[in-house]
């Protein structure tokens, strides 16, 4: 299973913001650049507080690649102003993205209680073809990240790779593809075959990591650092390998335990794992 | 899609004794029945603490039918000396089924945090087959519930229809069938076709139903309700007639708060939610 080589160097390795909530962008940027990260996936939250031209300074200052900003979509709703706010809403992502020099957007589908999840996938597959336009214009990849079923209620219609990339080639862009997050899929029998097929069609996006704790106490926010759960990564990450992938690995943990910790030790604790157990 | 009627004879309702967990058995059967259901599910613990010959009087004497002993399985292990455990152990909630005139057992397939999936798969349809003759010599069937992806780390390495589909058909037997739960597999795309594949074989040998509460605070004891949460329950009941389901109806649910609540009030909810809701 584990014929390929542990990490060595860490510019493979970017780090969502959220990763570390408590730091403030400046902090985040400096702080990753130094321990020799590669990049940083930047967050809605950040992006909107800090405005795309600071946002883009600091991480070019730092010399970070930016690979993703996290997250767009959220396309379903029982009432159709609210779905026509969200394909404004993304187009401005879009738009967010190119400006920080982000290669994609990430898109979390969406659900919503009242709505039947047949009807919340042909919304999000509408959703997506109507921003698809101003992605073309921006040069900006869509990557749709299925989310594990227990957010198919609120979250996400969308919950395995085969059916994110049942979209994709619905729709037929080049830009288009898929986020493979082991939090998400590492459970799906198909997913050596799902993770190969996204490689072989060019929809193999990005390769999110974390790790799933066996006593999960929060369905949101109680992921694992890498090392912490029953996920092989090495093996999920020889898959994406094979399939072609050579995009920087994002690390995307949310978690209450780890938020609470010191931020610095955090990320030298992100580093061992990275190296020890990706 | 709701072209099916409601169900006015709550005879074609089981319970689970897990769903009422503070009423003695003694109370559950005689409560069960004088509310006009039909059937009762008898939980493991149940049977171990009354002994077989008591829970059969009590269902027999109630007039209550027993769709299954629940639950078997856990076949999965790092130890094979636990392994062999679980074999004999299934062996003999199979007798026990026999005793109490259970129609099935149920199995859950069992996961370990340090087991492989691909492994812990393995060890589980090893372990179907391995208890297969006995459950032939009883005249009991058994029934694989495929459980929700977020157990497949400690809990069931089998978490979809066809997945468990998948084991009946290599292991062949006319007493190996499924039983459907609607908390695990309402968010599955493949749903209405895997449940018509399964009553083409004839192998939907249960119907189990709760609901899922879009804020679901805990994994595993805060189900809904039949009309608490998001499922569309009356469609998943039309699947399954239409896949020639004539069984029971079992009602199974897992929750801190309901167990706090009056059951007597309780039960009255369950029937007066199983009449508008399922």
């Amino acid at each position: 299973m584990s014929d390929i080589e542990p990490i060595i160097d860490l510019s493979r390795i970017a780090i969502h913001t959220a990763t570390t909530k408590p730091l403030a962008i400046e902090q985040a940027v400096e702080k990753y650049a130094e321990l020799g990260f590669g990049g940083v996936s930047v967050w809605d939250d950040v992006v909107d507080a800090a405005g795309t031209g600071r946002v883009r300074a600091l991480v070019q200052g730092a010399g970070l690649r930016v690979p993703a900003l996290v997250r767009g979509g959220f396309f379903v709703s029982a009432d159709p102003a609210d779905r026509a706010a969200s394909i404004g809403k993304n187009r401005h992502r879009i738009r967010q993205a190119a400006e920080i020099g982000a290669e994609m957007v990430v898109l979390v589908a969406g659900a919503e209680p009242g709505v039947p999840l047949e009807s919340a996938r042909e919304q999000a597959t509408a959703g997506i073809a109507a921003i698809l336009p101003e992605a073309e214009r921006a040069g900006v990849k869509l990557a749709i990240e299925p989310l594990h079923p227990m957010y198919a209620a609120d979250r996400c219609c969308i919950n395995r790779i085969a059916d994110a990339r049942a979209v994709c080639e619905a729709l037929a862009s080049p830009l288009l593809g898929v986020a493979v997050d082991v939090y998400h899929v590492w459970w799906d029998p198909d997913l050596e075959r799902e993770i190969e097929a996204l490689g072989r069609t060019g929809r193999l996006l990005a390769f999110h990591v974390c790790d799933w704790k066996a006593d999960t106490g929060h369905l949101l926010l109680d992921r694992g650092l890498m090392g912490d759960g029953v996920i092989d990564l090495r093996r999920i990450r020889g898959m994406v390998e094979r399939a072609g992938f050579d995009g920087l690995i994002e690390v995307e943990i949310f978690s209450k335990h780890y938020w609470a910790m010191d931020q610095d030790r955090y990320l030298e604790l992100i580093a061992e794992r990275a190296r020890t157990c990706v």
